[in-house]
């Protein structure tokens, strides 16, 4: 197995590394990255000592999450888009835009709940600044994407600590290549599965005619009651209740990012976002009541031509005998991701003294070898 | 003005020939059979003396249409195509297909509330059929756009007197060139603000960058209360009160197919067939509570390519910049479609030996005059 | 373990009869009967001896399914409503209504891709009927629910053998208590991961504040590649590649309705009906390229609450925060009603000589074991 | 005619007041605030003098609006709630959870493109700090409702001057009674067919089974090609066309909120947000490529009701045979509130000198008279 595969740039170790089993083979880095120049930047903001919530003082545990479809040399590009609200309990800003042109433009950001307004805001006041410096032609305004779920648990949301400078810092921040997962940028004061979740990601190829394609998925998971959890099929959430506060909350969401560089139009990549939601389910997760589960499939294909603005002109596709390939791709890249933001992670204490425990990553080993469900690494 | 623009086939006087000003230059019949090879057929069911409903005998007014996108030649063309529902109080079995892939195959039919199944049916059988005779690969099942409006108010619906072969001869009569109006085919039967009402089309060529594109509308209009009717902005309903039964009904319903042959995506499909229900509005009409307001749009362009299912192809779209002199000419054509249905009709006894009166055409005429908003024809 | 739920009434074993663990307490029959006064009608036509297709003749292997929301007694009934398409490759008539309004009227209905216009279309003309005969205020038009799978695998399905009398025969089937499964009305000629599948049911009890509501789910599942099938969370599909035509044919579909005595609005339902989807995941599908998956679920609360047309009134509805339960028991409910399809089924050959196997239960149960999944009955 | 009828507190005059014909009722103010406690604030910003853009310094010409739907009293008031994208290229957040949940809490606000999310983060922070003065329950996360429309033809739009103190200041001016119009709070810089637009209200009384109900409309226009432009039915623009810069640009957009003291359930509400996008087309609107429509409907019926999280609850609802009521009343105080918009309004300079007329009220009741169209006052 690849060192990429088996663990983050930071050394933790990755689902795949400890052994879970996934279908399908990933790209390089087993990562959104592997997808066409995508790149992924974080700004993670830790301050203050676990204890007492002093809104405005702390303790700070949140940050910001940047994707860049076609990375910060094209910061502005347009690509195809589609989405999907599986549990609308959230906001990703810019869903009505992509319905109505089947796209979006600029970098894509996760943070908290209550900072992904001025995440938007930054973004689009971001874009102007670079379009300027390039001399590009003034577009006049932006509808940037936005996306959230809440660390309130761990962080003084109310607070407010993420500022402009924050989301510019995962700009600058973005990069292709290996992705470190679990507690950073935007994913750092989230749980999944009552778990520290956050980060995580994943790709896939797809072999198709003498082409190989690449799907990749990011992840913010923020969701699941504990007795869910489900690791290779088997439901080890329920031997796992007595590892810290499994409380049965179910106020977290996920926000799942999708890219590929096979060329779909907007219809297809609204039929990819949809499937997405299924790596949620392989995982336990059932897009609770208060879970906003929000997803956004884009393709990197037809750069330039989406830029067409005038007269006719011409996109490429996949011919949709294909599409069934990209669904169960995308689910498993989902999925995989999902379980790296478990895997690739660290206990992180935080507001009112609150303690979230890591996945007891040998615990549930023992469980899946008992099901043979584990594979050597 | 043309002929075709004036009158209809059979000689009835459309609202152009009226002298109802409308935007925009309509082509040359000035129906939804100016779009490529597009055909409509009718299969018109009149049986009975108006007089007592006896539910199995009749009084029989009712009918079935048929519209081919790319004519009878090529009856299982697939097209792109986008869809809306105003108000849902109605059937247009293939949405859920449209929404997924973008696209429906064969003719669309359209005829009364308890029929529709029917005409579904047979659409599939016939499509069947068709490729068994030209030896075609067989296609395992066809997903029919088949839509309704109800003209229980002369017709014996309950009766179900439309068969499988009132489908085949709609699809046997199919032509292109001037199409006959108001109560023909599935419009047999229908109101329209209380007036008889029924099927109308019109188109509207739209000149860009060099090349004339068309728009063509086909209405199966069913809607509305006297009250609320518009012609040419005047709210002439509410001076016709006491022409026949104004009671205030809002059980009717409007299909609204829009034809192109502008290369438009599926997403850029649905964004036309959304902006066809301002044709209603532009009417007086208000998608009332008990309304089934569908709209379907398609385009005849890319016929070829849509056919691929494996591999990668390419397709041709008109860049953004030009969609708003469609949503306009897709508006007009609706809005001039559901003035013929009214003016280029007749009035029709039935059910209960109930009265549909015509449209007063002289007195809207007479209106309209002293608003200075008649043209002179 | 109760006999209803180790067996079906002409006794074959369903899932958890054959040790399949499932999460959650089923009601008395483990079946969507269980919510009030549901009842279950089918209608079975098979003819004709396997062998070469000859259209109009056979081999028949199809059927309906008629699902009564209040019992035939109430043929009737409106109740509130929501729908999902995680696949639009299908057809169920009344979807826009459903939108549009939260709400259905009369029976539901399943059958075969090219049958289920007759079947709207009878079960228009039988509601006029039923109402005529009562007696009632005359409704003009009905907007049933008909839904479709295709089964041209194993049946003469252009042959379009399913007459409004099988639809009739399907109402006067209906029934409370114990429901057959397997290849059975809508569902005889279906597949689903390429094993023999069809009809499958199953519900959940949910207590809540001192009430015990049910969950019922009923599927004619007809979908899934063979090397996706999970059972258990166990991957058992891989190894089950070799017994007969594992083909990776990905056009099926699944239509599952969900039914609960529990009161929620319109809105809910919506909701609910979304989260039926991830029961198809639970048992590895992937809503594949060609596969029409669609979701119903309504409510049998506010029974008469939903017929005053005037005035002001008053529904009842459960409060948000007990909506996760009734997600957690829809989805577990289509899971397992999907396993039923398979488990409670044998073989059957049609159309082309074709044969499709039943699942090899004790195979499964062998892959189970290994993997200590199999639960002791 | 009342006073408040006719002129706006500052003494602008209402498009009533100037003889406009409109169909129905308002109420005591002709304004959204007749509906329950309703209340509507402003923060106007303008400054520097008209003249050459200069990033961050100005021209300024912007603002924020603020919407109660309970009042300042209620600040942080569930309501039951509905949306409609009839032109996607905005942003309204909170749509995807009102999608699912059927409400939203707390205030709705309006600016412009580059500041709603900071309008929507403050929102988040004042409502919590709200909730902690009044030593409520604490809510761990919000998710307001914050909408926009693109002022930079006018205003230094990447400027973003819009900050949270100007939120704040909204909120603090919010009160019931008379609403100003025209160039105030978010509708500052805003155009409506190439006139100066921005903001505008009217309501309308629905009698109903001896209650009187209330339809309130409050917009942010900003759209519009002059072309198209209708007053009463008459299409006034094309012979304005000289009046200032007639470009075509259709760069627009509009916020529609529609507010209701009627009972309305969520799916009702959805049904209501979607009618009134046809005030838009009674003003001759396209709903353009690049304008954003979007529509809010809510109401303030079953106040308490709906914050019954635990258990069963039951709500008010007006039976559906009422909704055409409501509809017709949404339509047109939603047109009603957009000819306010403009005329209630002064030309405006701004941006690189540009200069943004006013309707030219005189010319339009001109053209008016001589369409017979005018209403003495």
């Amino acid at each position: 197995m690849k060192k990429s595969h088996r663990q983050t740039p930071s050394g933790k170790t990755r689902a795949r590394g400890a052994g879970i089993p996934f279908n399908g083979t990933p790209g390089e880095h087993n990562a959104i990255t592997d997808v066409g120049n995508v790149e992924v930047g974080y700004c993670t903001l830790i301050k203050g000592q676990s204890g007492p919530l002093v809104v405005g003082k702390g303790p700070v545990r949140t940050g910001v999450t940047a994707i860049f479809p076609h990375g910060r040399k094209d910061p502005a590009a347009a690509v195809y888009a589609g989405c999907f609200s599986m549990s609308g309990n959230g906001e990703m800003s810019g869903m009505a835009f992509i319905e109505e042109r089947g796209r979006f433009e600029g970098p894509v950001t996760i943070t908290n709940t209550h900072s992904c307004g001025v995440a938007r805001d930054t973004t689009a006041q971001w874009l102007s600044q670079q379009m300027a410096v390039a001399e590009k032609i003034d577009q006049p305004f932006w509808l940037p994407v936005a996306a959230e779920t809440c660390d309130a648990h761990l962080n003084d949301m109310d607070g407010h600590h993420i500022e402009r400078e924050h989301i510019i810092r995962a700009f600058d921040d973005a990069r292709g290549g290996a992705v470190e997962e679990g507690s950073v940028g935007g994913g750092t004061g989230m749980r999944v599965f009552e778990f520290k979740g956050g980060s995580g990601t994943s790709s896939r190829l797809v072999p198709y005619q003498g082409c190989t394609y690449t799907v990749g998925a990011f992840v913010q998971a923020n969701f699941g009651s504990r007795e869910f959890m489900q690791v290779a099929g088997i439901p080890v959430g329920r031997e796992l209740m007595d590892y810290g506060c499994a409380s049965g909350d179910e106020l977290g969401s996920i926000i799942g990012i999708c890219a590929t560089d096979a060329p779909l139009l907007p219809h297809q990549l609204n039929r990819l976002a949809r499937r997405c939601a299924y790596g949620i389910a392989r995982a336990g997760g059932i897009a609770a009541n208060e879970s906003g589960d929000l997803f956004l499939a884009f393709s990197t294909a037809n750069r330039h031509r989406i830029d067409v603005h005038q007269g006719v002109t011409s996109v490429d596709l996949i011919g949709e005998g294909a599409l069934s390939l990209f669904y169960e791709a995308a689910m498993e890249a989902t999925h995989e991701a999902i379980m790296n933001s478990a895997f690739a992670n660290e206990s992180m204490s935080g507001r009112d003294g609150r303690v979230v425990p890591a996945l007891p990553v040998a615990k549930v080993q023992a469980i899946l070898r008992r099901h043979r469900r584990l594979v050597d690494v």
